[in-house]
């Protein structure tokens, strides 16, 4: 397990709340994850699940964060939509700057949606996958997982 | 483990593509796990990445399944960035047609972001939490997980 109290030149705004250095409103914690309300939702209930290793990006998170976050996610998901009647969600993890990530600190937003209209917009232009291009770029991929 | 062949009157698209019964391009697989091009790709490399349980939502999938898609999930991450050459992407999982879910199985896209601006659009109407109701609203989540 991480051990958050290591020195830590420069922690994230995370790893400060999960210490307790900065408040949150804290809905669930257990020894590798954290979730706690966010401050500037698009929704209410709007989650953030957050493992306590400070990795800043999913891809260099360990196998055991993620395997940890992955199963509280379902448990919590449960627990927000119950407590605010949400029957529909969106579960959105950015990477890296470009791709709208704020706070260098790996984090899975809960987002409920509200037939009122509230929660995440989402912009979907899609493409079609060429079958070869597709072909090729699935074996690459393989090839490196 | 789900047993992918146990009768079932109405198999999802995506339980179909486990069993082969579907093409897809393939890029990963493991006993829990299945991961696969999106043949309407946001951006090269968007891939689905989906449990073989034919959970409709993740708040119905098994802490088994749940465990093991999140273990997956950076692997698959960094294998998608390694042949895309994308340095950021979106992970995004949808629960409820309301919340823009089009197959009723479980799935997490993982969508690369170029500086191109292909990808995920995102909206972001952003509120302020208000503390005393948060308090509230946390106690009630945190009561249910």
């Amino acid at each position: 397990m991480y051990n958050l109290h290591m020195p830590d030149a420069k922690p994230s705004l995370f790893t400060r709340i999960i210490r307790g250095e900065v408040p949150c409103h804290k809905v669930f914690e257990d020894p590798h994850v954290f979730a706690f309300l966010d401050i500037a939702p698009l929704s209410a209930g709007h989650t953030l699940v957050i493992p306590k290793e400070p990795a800043e990006t999913l891809d260099r998170l360990s196998d055991e964060s993620s395997a940890a976050v992955g199963r509280a996610l379902p448990r919590i998901c449960r627990a927000v939509m119950f407590a605010t009647g949400a029957a529909a969600y969106n579960i959105l993890q950015n990477n890296g700057a470009d791709a709208h990530q704020a706070v260098m600190h790996v984090h899975f937003h809960i987002i409920p949606k509200f037939a009122a209209g509230e929660g995440l917009g989402i912009g979907w232009t899609a493409g079609v996958l060429d079958q070869t291009a597709g072909r090729a770029l699935a074996a690459k991929i393989a090839a490196s997982v």
